[in-house]
């Protein structure tokens, strides 16, 4: 077998952000494969296959993309920022896994993409400058009581919390209950982070004190981010601060 | 004023993997600044001065940046990985938040990279698929207390554990005390990647079981991911296997 596959990293939004790697890796595609408006993201060309699919079909368009690989395609799955946070690289190895035994000795090879919560911290400063985590709030794959337990927990060790997939036409309340939730475990004047569309047009980012953040700020395209009680703005004449959270914490918080 | 102040990620060490943002960002600087070996990573040219400094040395550098912008100077501060992530972009706004006013209203962008993490993560597989914490190892600038709270907290939590700097000769024993804490806290099976000079020659990525790995197996330029109970293997003929952690969870951990 000649085929490869490759799922690879597409960054926020511009172009600017997304690596050569990348670049040449889509350059020498037969198939491309993925969520339809991130497939589209990726100019037409000869010889090149686009293959969009609709979301939530990630185990399906994995499998599809093994296929074509396995019958020597140059198959590249696109994901918005990094494909290892959220997003296919986990749902190709999941279908390797449970799949087709030859699937296991593709040559398969994920590229690395800036991911959301590295781009929106870069707008705003460096809120993540110190530990930190990353919490899918969808509770399609898991238990919503296990996402409780994680934000609790990571509240109270101090990370700096992103939180992916904050809510959805079918996910309303999830977001706001986890403001309430994070309310009960750190103080009100720690800064929540909005950060929508990060790099593209309609780029939006705020940043509110926790006692008045609202779910209603965020939408399917945004990361929100929950400070620590080190996490710091600077206020600046333009009325946008920098938000930041220092490398040093003098005691346990 | 019109000096600019730009800090910059330069991914792992592959050219490959830095983005056309920050390329076009160090062919437009006067004054490049950071670490001497990141600082060596950008090819000289005319009209561009290299300052390249020890390690240890974040506040003198930042702030260094901080007056030769304000003099009028394009500067831009180089990062390995991504600025934000235990770099040099929190750095650069404890200087900011600590020096003179005006300082803060320079024309500062924090421009993203690759970071370590995603960099090992995209070369073994996908371990970083559901959540995941990031943790520095060193407490350098936080007492070796938070750092034992915070991994039981994230190991109590489910996520998959990111450890930058995780030794250096000056902080010998915190690894293998690490390692011994997440034994008392995970089941001995889960794997433990030590991914070392991600995308340059010298790389070297292997997998241990968290009951046989030893800090010796890291230095300086080493990431250790430790998984959760749910990252898996897929066994490979090459004997290098992928290592992914499923986007789905049944139940609480």
């Amino acid at each position: 077998m000649s085929g490869s596959l490759i799922i690879a990293g597409l960054g926020p939004g511009a172009a600017q952000l997304i690596t050569p790697e990348v670049t040449a890796a889509l350059n020498e595609a037969t198939d491309l494969i993925g969520y339809a408006p991130y497939v589209a993201r990726v100019t037409e060309r000869d010889g090149l296959t686009r293959h969009g699919s609709d979301n939530r079909e990630e185990l399906d368009r994995a499998s599809h993309a093994l296929r074509l690989a396995a019958q020597g395609r140059r198959v590249v799955v696109v994901s918005s920022g990094d494909p290892g946070v959220f997003a296919m690289a986990a749902a190709v190895f999941e279908a390797v896994d449970a799949g087709d035994p030859s699937w296991r000795e593709l040559d398969i090879q994920v590229l690395p993409g800036i991911s959301a919560m590295f781009a929106a911290a870069a707008r705003i400063g460096a809120p993540l400058g110190h530990d930190f985590c990353a919490i899918n709030l969808s509770d399609n794959l898991k238990p919503w009581d296990l996402v409780e337990r994680r934000l609790r927990l990571a509240a109270q060790a101090g990370f700096v919390i992103a939180l992916y997939n904050p809510l959805s036409k079918a996910r309303p309340w999830q977001l706001g209950r986890a403001l309430d939730l994070l309310r009960e475990e750190l103080p009100g004047q720690v800064p929540v982070i909005f950060a929508s569309a990060i790099s593209d047009a309609r780029e939006a980012i705020d940043t509110v004190p926790l006692a008045e953040a609202i779910a209603e700020r965020a939408d399917m395209r945004t990361l929100v981010m929950i400070g620590s009680t080190q996490t710091k703005l600077i206020a600046r004449a333009n009325g946008k601060p920098f938000v930041y959270t220092p490398r040093s914490v003098g005691a346990a918080t």
